[in-house]
This record gives structure tokens, C-alpha cells and sequence, in this order.
């Protein structure tokens, strides 16, 4: 490291030190592109491939935004309350196609997951690792978490055998499918064995399908969704967030499908007033047939991308590229390199962002994460990721 | 009412046998304006005197909006996360002058209230009532609440000498300065003794002054603000929503002073992103200089439209009109009639909204509350109201 900091001239030094310093701060989540830009200033990030997002979902959501804004409904969603709660997820449960009673609508995914882990589930909770880090973070008491370290020999792989001695013993198990951040896919067949086996002891499975909708294959939208698991096994919990795939992290907009007892628990904590007027406007525009058709173009036009920068990826010496299952890879580099720092300096150097996998408990081995983002600005991420490889091992060799 | 329902066309009779059903739904809140629009259609709400906001600041607001969408700034509030809840309290913290340390931002100030009531005050609350029934709502463990019955023949004013004796048993005490429903203020003196006789028995006092900033006779929005008592004794919580006086509430956006041990409970709640990326971007407008001078002109604007409102409903025979602290009335109608069954005969039969106050436990007399809108509105508004009073008069003769 101290060789690594002498080879850096003093304002890229001192970026370092802050950027490093703002990570801290942020625990294990990221901090915002706009802290970093604070940072960087007066240079911006030029590419963030660190958040995962689908950028022609945000295209066409700002498209119908555009419209919305030179219409008089536009008034309505900024000055008045959004309708309560219940009336959302009312109007949800249409385009989802499942009962009223069985959807609650969150201020994003995180809230819902937070209720989830607080105040549904009290017993204990199964939880792969690695994962996204508030499915522990939230269990308070840290004796209620049983943790399967999901094995790099295995590729990550969920498998039923690692987890079935922890059933007695669970109130809950999580599965995030595909994974983050290792982008891996539990098949169709082998995660129904595995919520069979919960059922049998009476476990409740939380699938958490907020990276399914970008996994190749699939002919459409719903034919993605878990919505087979939910509507044939009663211990079945779907958690979604909106953001990913339809790019409007910023709306904060996610759901769950669960049964009614659960949905009625949730709601019991208030929630009246949880997502915002653009939220519910984002709701009405699904709502209307053509904007999910719309959509469906995006997807596949992401998931086109996403193969794309895997083939440059994989043309990148001295790394290994995991296959993936969603928008992102997760990338192993040399042993002798700190992710966090080289994501860092390859920001501070080529204004390129990508996400360090240090915090990341479970992984085995030194992991950057890159988002997929447009083609363009793909090549510039691969070769952002080339050069800043040349210029460690010039430095460390 | 079998009179009255039997006075109204079979069309009329249904629409608002679906409106008070929907009023039943929707608990001690009032329906949105979308729900009832629905229910209306293929009429819409004229004038939506319920809803407490400032029509200036929306359209202030709006303009600023107008602008963001036509820059590259746009895009990043929508496709990223926003900022971490410290990191968007930090800006506020510079807009209020305090220390970021004491501030928490909300996902409107009704998820503040939860927290403050779930979370972090664990005894008895001092509430007066009537009040915005949240404050008793959230307080699950009903023995948790001392109420205080604000006199009517006291004009609802708050008195130290009601609230004194429960105090030895108290944890906090909720004072909405001016009240909602009854407009009610408690002046700054009194105010001050009541503080420091809740300070003498370790009493925290949570101040609710959403509604400050649209009571005549400050010089600045600044000096309408409770800040002095904040920053004078540590026994004070002040909770603001920004919803009202600067007509956002779509946005869901809100804040808490407070100590920072208590800041720190809340934070301990998850509440990562809980507020979206469009309420970031009004902290952000707050924090430049010239949005807060040009809001100052809007607070003028509708303080001089609710003294106007308050002489023409003044002239209106058979009702009782209490002076007002705010940007809303409280009206008592002749002792036969129901107040929401007035105000839904006014919305079908005139397409102007206001608020009946049955719901409000506390109120003695049958009470509806009304909303200053623009001037030609509020005329609109003052009509309806005398109308419908000359029907119902008709028919209960």
C-alpha cells in the first residue's frame, strides 16, 4: 500500500484518503454518486458501473415523466397526499395479478425487508453468504442468524444439503435470486425442493427477486417473476425491488407478495403514507398496458448489453469473470490487490466507478462488482478496469 | 338523515353512501382526492379545501421542477439512490443553522411521529385533544396515553394547570403549536412555562409546528419557527412536516430537532433511503438561497388570502367561525346537522371538498374544517358552504 500511495501525486493521494474515509461512513453500502462527485469535484464520475440499474428503464420513465409534467395531473402527485397504503398496493395487485390482500407496497425494498426481519419474523433466519448486507444488518440480535457461507468451490451455488441441519432450528430462510453480489442463479427445480423442504418444517422462504427480471432467458416479464412459488406454496414470501430493472432507484419504490397475516403485520407499523406521489404515479403508469410493453424492450435490450460486456470482461488479463445471471459481474482480481482501493484509484484516475466486494462477508478471495450500463460506456468501464490493472502491476511487481 | 337521504336523487344517494364508506376505510385520515375522484367520476373535485397546503409553494415549487427536468441534473435524482439519511440531514442542518447531529429527516413527518412514539419515548404521552390523531394512534398501548381535554369553553386553549398534574407520571407531552383541527396557538410565554415545568419533572416536550409558518404576524419564516425553545432547553423536540406550508406533501418530506441521543434511536431504525430523490432535490432547493426569498413572498401571499377567507366565512349566518392561527378554519355548523354527511352533500351537489371533523375525538359540537385556497376559490368554497346550509335548512325545517 505505501508503495502504492508514494506512486500517487499529492491530490490524488488526498482524494484517495476521503474517498476511503466516506466508505467508511457509509457502513456496507456505497456512498451516493453525489457524495463522491462532492469529493472528485471539480471532475464527476463519468461512468458509475458500481449501481445496478437498467439506464433504458430510466429513459423511458423519464420520457413518460416529461409527459406527465406538461399535463395538469402533474399538480396532484406533488401537492396532495399519495393515496394511503392499501390503495396502492390495490392498484399494484392489478398489474401483478395476484390478490389485493397479498401485496404491500415499501418506501423500497429496504423498508419492506426491514419490517420483514423486525417485526414479522421474530424466530431465527437463515441467510447465505455473501448477500446484500441488510439482511443481517437488521437482525438486531445476532443469535437469531444462522449463516450458510456459500462456497467458492461450489461457484456460490445455494444448495439444499448446506443448509437442511439449520431448518429445525429456522423461522425463516432468504434467498436472493440471482444473488448479489455474485450474480448466481438457484435453479427452478432445485429452489422448489428447497422451499418443499422449509414447508416440511414449517419454514418461511423470503425470495428476494429484485435481479431476476434482467437474467437472460426469459421470455418476458412475468414469465421471470416467482410468481409460481407464491401462488402453490403458502410459506412463500416474495420481496421486489423496483429499482433495478426499471431504474428509478430514486422513486423508492419496491414490493412484497406475502399471505394476508403477514401483509396485515406489516401494515399494523403505520405505513400510511409510505411511498411518494411520483411513486404512485410510477404505479398508474404500469398500470396502463403499453408502458410495460414499452418496457419489455428495455429489458431485452439491457440483457443484450449485459452479454456484450461480458464477452470484453472475459478478454481482460490477469482477472476472473464469474458468469452471471443478472446485470452485473462479479470480478476476481490478482491476490496482491486491495479492490477497494484499486476502485478508488481507478475512479480517481479514468473517473470510472466500480464496486469494491471488501465488505462483502463470504467472499472468498479479492472481488470487484461491475454494473452493466450502456455499450459505450461498457468499453469505457473494460478499459478503465485494463489500464488501472497495468498501472498496479507496474507499481507492485 | 332519512329525510336527507330521501331529498337527494337515487345518483346522489349512492355516490354518497360510497363516499362515507370510503371515509370508513380510510380510519381518522380523510380519503385522498384520487379516491374520491374515482368515486365522483366522471365529476373531479373543484376545490379541495380538506387538504391543508400553501397553493404558492406548489407552484414555486413546480417551477423549480420545470427546470430540473429541462437539465442533466434530473436524471441522477431519478436513476440513482438518493443520499443517505445523515448525509441529506447534514444539508438541511445548514438551511436550519443547527447542528447536523440534531437533525433527522423523515419520510414526511408522520414516519417521525411513529418512531418518536414507537421507538423512543417508551412511557406515558401527555396528549391534547382533539389533535391529529396519529399522536394516539401510534401509541398502541392505550394505557401510554394521558389525555387532556382542551376546553371548549376555553376556546381549546392549552393550560398549564390541566396538564400539571399528569406530569409526575409522564415521559413526554405533544404539543401541536398552532393545533390541528382548531387553529388553536399557544402563545410564546405560555409556551416557555409549560417547557420548563416539563423540564422541572424530566418531561420532554415534542413541539409539532407544521403549521407555524402560516400564522400571521411573523416577520420571516425563520422567526416563526420554535428554534429559540430547541436551542434553550434540552427537553424539546420540535417535529416539522413541510408538506403544508410549502405544498409538497407528494414529496413525503419532514424533520425532527432533537437531541442527538434521540436522533440516534431514530437512525438506529434502519432508515437508510427513506426519503426519495425528488425530496432530496427540495433540500437541495432549500439550501440555495433564493428559493427561501422567494417563499417568503408565497407565506405573505396566502397569510393575507386566509385573513380574506376568514372575513367571508365570518358573514355566513347559523355558524360559528373560531379565530384561526393558521391556514385553516374550524367551523361549527347548527346542532342537527352531521358534519360529513354535510360536506360529502356539498362535494356532490357543488364539487367542493372540505374536511368534516367527526372523527376528531375532543371536538364538542359538530364541527367541518376548511382550507384557505386561492381567493377565487376560497369565494367558490364560501358559496358551497352557505348553499348547502340553505338546503339542509329546507329540508330540516
Amino acid at each position: 500500500m505505501s508503495k502504492l500511495f508514494e506512486s500517487l501525486n499529492e491530490q490524488e493521494r488526498i482524494t484517495l484518503e476521503k474517498l476511503l474515509e466516506l466508505k467508511k461512513e457509509s457502513g456496507t453500502h456505497s456512498p451516493s454518486p453525489s457524495e463522491i462527485d462532492q469529493i472528485l469535484s471539480p471532475k464527476n464520475i463519468l461512468v458509475d458501473a458500481c449501481f445496478l440499474s437498467n439506464p433504458y428503464g430510466t429513459d423511458l420513465y423519464l420520457r413518460e415523466l416529461n409527459k406527465l409534467m406538461s399535463s395538469d395531473a402533474c399538480r396532484g402527485y406533488i401537492e396532495n397526499y399519495p393515496s394511503q397504503n392499501h390503495s396502492i398496493s390495490k392498484k399494484l395487485s392489478n398489474v401483478l395479478s395476484v390478490n389485493e390482500k397479498n401485496v404491500f407496497v415499501g418506501n423500497g425494498a429496504i423498508e419492506i425487508i426491514e419490517l420483514l426481519l423486525k417485526e414479522v419474523i421474530q424466530g431465527k433466519i437463515i441467510v447465505n453468504l455473501p448477500t446484500f448486507s441488510s439482511y443481517y444488518e437488521f437482525c438486531e440480535e445476532k443469535e437469531r442468524l444462522l449463516l450458510n457461507y456459500l462456497k467458492k468451490s461450489n461457484n456460490y451455488q445455494l444448495e439444499l444439503s448446506d443448509i437442511e441441519g439449520m431448518l429445525d432450528e429456522a423461522e425463516a430462510l432468504v434467498v436472493i435470486n440471482p444473488n448479489n453480489p455474485d450474480a448466481q442463479y438457484t435453479q427452478f427445480d432445485k429452489l422448489e425442493e428447497i422451499i418443499q423442504a422449509c414447508k416440511r418444517k414449517d419454514v418461511k422462504v423470503i425470495i428476494d427477486e429484485s435481479f431476476i427480471h434482467l437474467k437472460d432467458g426469459f421470455n418476458s416479464y412475468q414469465d421471470a417473476s416467482h410468481n409460481y412459488f407464491f401462488e402453490n406454496y403458502d410459506n412463500v414470501i416474495i420481496v421486489k425491488s423496483l429499482s433495478k430493472d426499471f431504474g428509478i432507484a430514486g422513486l423508492r419504490l419496491g414490493y412484497m407478495l406475502a399471505d394476508e397475516s403477514t401483509i396485515n403485520r406489516t401494515l399494523a407499523h403505520g405505513k400510511l403514507w409510505n411511498v411518494s406521489g411520483f411513486a404512485e404515479h410510477f404505479v398508474d403508469l404500469l398500470s396502463a398496458n403499453d408502458y410495460m410493453m414499452q418496457y419489455e424492450a428495455c429489458r431485452k435490450q439491457h440483457i443484450d448489453d449485459i452479454k456484450e460486456l461480458g464477452i470484453l470482461l472475459n478478454n481482460i488479463d490477469d482477472v476472473k469473470v464469474l458468469p452471471t445471471n443478472t446485470n452485473f459481474y462479479l470480478i476476481e482480481l490478482p491476490d496482491n490487490i486491495d479492490p477497494q482501493v484499486f476502485c478508488y484509484v481507478m475512479l480517481i484516475r479514468y473517473n470510472v466507478l466500480v464496486r469494491g466486494a471488501n465488505d462483502k462477508v463470504g467472499l472468498d478471495g479479492n472481488y470487484i462488482r461491475v454494473a452493466t450500463r450502456r455499450p459505450d460506456e461498457n468499453k469505457l468501464v473494460v478499459k478503465a478496469i485494463s489500464d488501472t490493472l497495468s498501472d498496479f502491476k507496474k507499481l507492485l511487481d
